[in-house]
């Protein structure tokens, strides 16, 4: 709260621009143009404005009022950095923001928002919203914020890399070949690509403009004839890269992106654009241009999901070393005492310290969860230096982790029980662990989807009148976003089938409140099996890519089928093998009694 | 193909017709303007122009050629009912039909359809088919087919009767006051019913107006003030219907249903009317006289599908019932001989006459699936007399049937070895059990939809490599249609939670093309149940209504569960307990044996 004379002073200024502007009311979402996961810092406008840090949320200012809403994971965070003089705190999920709209916009006013920070299905439930309040909406092509916003950092422009083929397996060539024949078919002339992590994938670069995912910011066109319009800051890219990009690579600065969409609009070409994704800007830009728009997904999305051979071995050899991570982490933690030195945020640097070790380790992929006793309880738990918690004995301690190496993108979560769990917490790890077992020894056939598996995650919590609030499974990148579309698997309907090659996590959890969390998370590739003996197909299955001990110490053995412990036993003897030959004794010695089979413990 | 001569003349007196309104193409799909599963013998338009007399299907009359389109359950049929000569054959499923008319109607040329048979989707379908191929279309106010057909039956107009409030559990004073807060509370002024099987609910009426259902064929309108307009033929209504009805229900000629609807048009009416379910007709005259159109579900769906205590007392009762007369049967066919006058005619005919023996039996829900060795793998099978198989020893005998009760409806399937099974049908078998034992013994938290659930009927033929190609489970009506919304257990998303009194069936089954068949099916009310001990919420369960053996000589113990065997004693000595009241000592004795623990066997 040092910044509340800061805070109120920016408040004031956006609400005197929105009057020059004659807005009575302005949107500052949780959001950039790329409507990516995580934000440059030139996008952190809720956090200038707000001081809130949090990765979702949104505010909304009005003449006299206004009001940070944030989900249910940052109620106390928001409270801690926002004023609550300045903001009324409400709550995000369940339409929250629009029906405070409803609410509180006066009959007759506008509000304002910036339609590079919105997506057209936000933009209608916006407007649906004032519609009910007698009230009208209206895209501003100069956010009022950046106006006021003295010392706003400008653009990341961090230097473009090039993926190397190694990695990635497939040329750019081939791959912007693959997209056209995409667009031929469908009779489209291009397609415009919002998501830089598609712009990475088709184009074979990464780059370091956002936290935790190895992306450079920046829309891409590609035509039915394959060539590519990359918008993109010069500055970034040497001339290395630009060899590397080719003579089909038409690199184009940033500020003659919205005369490339009116050129597409006068020629009235046939565009595919995905409806959900992009902001509402690039659409209505296209539209007013007069460009024949055919809403369809992103085309780089499912290929780019689908791991080649060279990706899915890159991905395996990640996971090799981010297992020697983990299993030194874990060793050590076995010889802390627990409650003295020994917490939160000193066993999250170590766990870094160890990944950090690793060839070709760029960084961490996601702020690591490290979380112990109550705190595990919190499904998004970020530690820091006031609510740190020592890993006392009785407790669980729940660390859920994963790094970007150049030929993978890991993330992994383990329980360990800190000294004799409770009854309870072996009961309910094993039904967790029941879970993570079904879904990893799943057989299905062709165009199954994530959301028809995910029960299989939750049964053994469901017979028990339990459940967990989140997806059971997310995708993954190669050495890219560590949450990755198109393809999920959780309760909410998903109609992408999964296809070989697509890299999936597997986590089921439970969590008391105020007591304790657990969660059990391997990342799993889609693989083909060949149909069993008396079976009429090719059923497809996963192979589970994580290679870390699941702690046998919060087992209950009595709950698992023979077919599960015999599946437990055999990762752990694969886990075994596998680390074996890039451990020191100390931690083998460790690793030999982790993965002992539990048929004779 | 007696018939083939007036089917000639049939079909070009249609052509001529066409040629009068200019029409260079039409469309007769098998659907009538209720869009139900069942059509009166007047709206059996497809049968009448190409003979083919399945229950779905549709025909498409171009000037120089014409095609019918069945799926592939009907493909046989099709060639033995229908004329070559004047049709091509196709299938009905991927669209195939729209591909048919892009590939061969004619730049410039009009299609026409009937609007009433057609619903909104079906009309955007085909407009853009149409668009592909240069063409156009229109919808026609007179149907050209009726215009020739002479001789068509008049619409049905069966007597109404009262649904009495004994098995209704709920007057229909109740459910209007009930449907209108609905249309309050989203500040609704009326909603259309185009579904009789809604007007039947919520007017406590039944008729006979189509086969295997009992339904009077009518629309209606129900106003936010609880009123209700229906369009029924008052030759249908005796004075005592009219007293049952009351004085909030106005019952107007069905020719005034146009001009009601225009009359919502002119007012203005907010208006809810479901986008998937009605013909075309009835939206487009909503909208254009000027109705403010709300798009949205059927509002007596879900509470119809939600049984009330009585309707499910009465569902058990007709169960009951229904479960001796299937035990007669199975016990009476356990005495016949394989192979001599034992044919699937004579049986079905057999457990219809059982059948008819019970209390408050109006007649079967639907037609009568009677299918032994290869006839048993054809899903839809209908058994005739030229398809018709004698039971021979060592195939198996699939029967799926049902009855219509008073007090409910019975849908269900067992499949019987006659003499000694192959051990691949035993396994197979034990694997369909396996999913039907994990969907009837299911918990699950609120909001769980039934797609959600489908896995678990499947999973135990996937783990072998196998499928099948049917949904594991549908509505069933009380007393009402045997196929029910909205809410469905399949592979495709369905977004309608599961909830307290909701009847599915479940299904799971395996079919070996050219070799044998087999399914599982009984029906199941959704159930609360109480949290179980360290269980965090109230979870949903499944009671299985059905009570009738399940073939134990069919089933292979090796590959059950103790859970599982527990389950299927557990079940058959229910089904034992609640029979024996009910049955000859001849039928007893033979029950004691089919529902003989496993345990010990």
């Amino acid at each position: 709260m040092e910044e509340g004379g800061a805070l109120k002073s920016r408040l004031d200024a956006l609400r005197h621009e929105l009057k020059r502007c004659q807005m009575q009311g302005f949107i500052v979402p949780h959001a950039d143009e790329y409507q990516g996961e995580w934000l440059p810092q030139c996008a952190e406008r809720l956090a200038w404005l707000t001081g809130f840090t949090g990765s979702a949320g949104m505010a909304i200012v009005l003449e006299d009022k206004a009001a940070l809403f944030v989900d249910g994971r940052y109620t106390i965070q928001a409270r801690e950095e926002a004023n609550g003089a300045l903001f009324e705190f409400m709550g995000l999920g369940d339409g929250q923001p629009y029906e405070w709209i409803t609410a509180n916009l006066l009959t007759g006013a506008t509000l304002g928002y910036d339609p590079n920070l919105q997506t057209m299905n936000q933009v209608k439930r916006l407007k649906a919203a004032c519609h009910k309040a007698g009230a009208s909406i209206k895209a501003l092509n100069e956010n009022p914020l950046d106006a006021v916003w003295s010392g706003r950092p400008p653009p990341p422009y961090s230097p473009v890399i090039p993926h190397d083929i190694a990695f990635a397996g497939e040329t750019s060539a081939r791959k912007r070949q693959k997209i056209a024949e995409i667009l031929s078919k469908e009779k489209l002339d291009a397609a415009v690509l919002t998501a830089p992590e598609s712009v990475a994938w088709l184009l074979n670069i990464r780059g370091a403009d956002v936290p935790f995912t190895p992306l450079a910011l920046a829309f891409a066109i590609i035509g039915a004839n394959s060539e590519v319009t990359l918008f993109m800051d010069r500055r970034k890219l040497t001339e290395d890269i630009v060899r590397h990009l080719g003579e089909s690579v038409t690199v184009e600065s940033p500020e003659t992106f919205a005369a490339a969409l009116d050129g597409m609009g006068v020629k009235g070409l046939k565009t595919r654009i995905d409806p959900d994704g992009p902001s509402s800007w690039i659409y209505e830009r296209l539209r007013s241009a007069g460009a024949n728009i055919v809403p369809g997904a992103d085309p780089c999305a499912l290929p780019k999901a689908c791991k080649n051979q060279q990706e899915l071995d890159g991905v395996r050899n990640a996971h090799l070393r981010d297992g020697v991570a983990l299993v030194r982490f874990l060793a050590w933690l076995s010889r802390q005492t627990p409650g003295s030195a020994l917490s939160e945020l000193s066993a999250a640097k170590q766990m870094e310290a160890f990944r950090a070790e690793g060839e070709h380790y760029q960084g961490p992929s996601f702020a690591t969860i490290s979380a112990t006793g109550p705190n595990g309880a919190v499904v998004h738990y970020r530690v820091n230096e006031k609510n740190n918690r020592p890993l006392e004995t009785g407790s669980l301690y729940l660390i859920d982790s994963g790094g970007q190496y150049l030929d993978g993108t890991t993330d992994v979560t383990r329980t360990v029980a800190i000294g004799e769990p409770l009854a309870e917490m072996r009961v309910n790890f094993t039904r967790a662990l029941k879970g993570h077992i079904a879904l990893a020894k799943a057989r299905f056939p062709e165009g199954t989807t994530g959301s028809q598996l995910d029960v299989l995650a939750r049964k053994a919590l469901w017979d028990a009148g339990l459940d967990y609030n989140h997806g059971s499974g997310h995708g993954v990148g190669a050495y890219a976003n560590v949450h990755e579309g198109p393809q999920r698997i959780a309760k909410t309907p998903n109609r992408v089938p999964l296809k070989p090659g697509m890299v999936l996590s597997n986590e089921p959890g439970y969590y008391k409140a105020g007591a304790y969390g657990l969660r059990i998370e391997s990342l799993m590739a889609v693989t083909p099996l060949t149909a069993p003996q008396g079976g009429d197909k090719e059923m497809l299955g996963f192979e589970t890519l994580t290679l870390a001990p699941i702690d046998i110490a919060l087992v209950e053995k009595s709950l698992l089928s023979a077919d599960e412990a015999v599946w437990l036993d055999a990762y752990h003897a694969r886990v075994q093998k596998k680390l074996k030959p890039y451990v020191d004794d100390e931690t083998f010695e460790w690793l030999e009694l982790a993965t002992h089979s539990i048929g004779w413990l």
